[in-house]
């Protein structure tokens, strides 16, 4: 079955959840569901849940909490209801005692009665305001910041952000806009030189999501970066819990709200 | 010693809560420390920390989190790292096994090293905002109304919200500054007839801080209504926990960072 692109960021989003869990998508796809709110996953054992809330609460830029499970529960009952944590992402990342252990298209062989899942918001909700206002950019990618969290009890780990290049007239919209899309991750955490957060080269990410643009920065292009949900996966290291489940790379989990429905709070 | 409305207006907020913990202060001075946040406090011992931190993400807006203390450290160490929640606050409510036991001017002798503090955002904080643009307002006081906030674990129980009156050119102003207010309560949780979220008569506040305008609506205001950090208060029939301290009415923290430093996350 070949879907287009135009067909998938139509795909309402239990839709897309269907195809993921039948195994008919085990890569994410930028642009599906174009309105609406995409999700990053942190999951850990209850005994570690307070810890991570609290995490985020310090956090609440890079790691905006929009649904916390029940224990044990793997449906994010506020924000999509429908949606399986088990199955709902195209790819896992599986960590034990720090180390990566999988890398699975789903985790229902790990789901335990003990877990809590975190739902975080992303930057990737940012698309459909932007589409909007027919805002334009280049995208760089994911980067590990020299910037350190607040840490909370054993969660202590350096920021993440994205990044993309705007022409300024655009720039100028896009923190306009964001600056409110607060159920995404809300205002810039940095403007211009990468260095200055710890940054080597905006050419060569650490995440990549979707093929970054390696072009480098243009003469009229200003880079801007937001705080990223990915900052959760920091911490495992030096957590070192014995089990601790995140999305791969942006395998992200697609919400039933729209990103205006949560931005607006 | 006579303080006046003007020094206590200028006051910061350490010399603020030095007169409190000396006793030289026993009711709570809404005029004081003028441009700084205020805070509402929950305290509840460890092994309820989680449940109350994810009763405020499932309700942000009426429990926004702006402070969690380190397990049994009496200090909000991010916005009042020189305040101390044993002694900070003029009046207190101590709660045994969901029954009022207390209402003491300092809980020095309940303080225990298992206890953790919750500062709540406060609509106290607008003032500030408010006075800023000139605009007026009738204080009606803060109300229980009959919207269920969502629960979590043992924490549920119907939302407070403060309500004040306003002219329709400064109402109309007043939600544009609190709508991007939020670290106090941000944007209205309702607007016109108290009857539709359960409020009886305005002018018969179940909290009133300082006296309330008992002079009915006039024909020319409109009643506006913010979520209130009173909310957590009323899930301590149902959670039923050994010890729980709130803030006695509107007896609330003073903290060092001004309303619109916290304002801009």
């Amino acid at each position: 079955m070949v879907i287009s692109e135009a067909e998938l960021a139509a795909m309402p989003p239990r839709d897309f959840c269907h195809m993921v869990r039948r195994g008919e998508l085990t890569r994410w796809v930028s642009m599906a569901c174009s309105s609406y709110a995409w999700a990053n996953i942190t999951i850990v054992p209850k005994e570690y849940a307070y810890e991570v809330l609290l995490f985020c609460n310090r956090n609440p830029r890079p790691c905006l909490v929009i649904n916390v499970t029940e224990v044990g529960d793997p449906h994010p009952t506020k924000v999509a209801p429908e949606a399986d944590l088990r199955t709902g992402l195209t790819k896992y990342k599986v960590f034990k005692n720090s180390q990566l252990v999988a890398e699975p298209n789903n985790i229902t062989d790990y789901w335990r009665d003990d877990l809590v899942g975190f739902l975080i918001g992303c930057s990737r909700s940012f698309y459909s305001l932007w589409m909007a206002a027919n805002i334009k950019y280049r995208w760089a990618g994911v980067f590990i910041t020299n910037i350190q969290c607040a840490p909370a009890g054993c969660f202590r780990g350096p920021m993440v952000v994205s990044c993309r290049w705007f022409k300024v007239h655009d720039a100028l919209r896009a923190i306009q806009i964001t600056s409110r899309a607060l159920a995404a991750h809300g205002p810039l955490v940095h403007i211009g030189h990468p260095a200055a957060i710890g940054i080597k080269d905006l050419c060569h990410a650490d995440f990549v999501g979707v093929p970054p643009n390696v072009t480098p920065q243009k003469p009229d292009e200003i880079a801007l970066y937001w705080r990223c949900g990915i900052t959760p996966e920091m911490t495992v290291k030096e957590a070192n819990l014995p089990l601790m489940i995140t999305q791969e790379d942006m395998n992200l989990l697609v919400t039933d709200r729209l990103t205006e429905e949560l931005t607006v709070l």
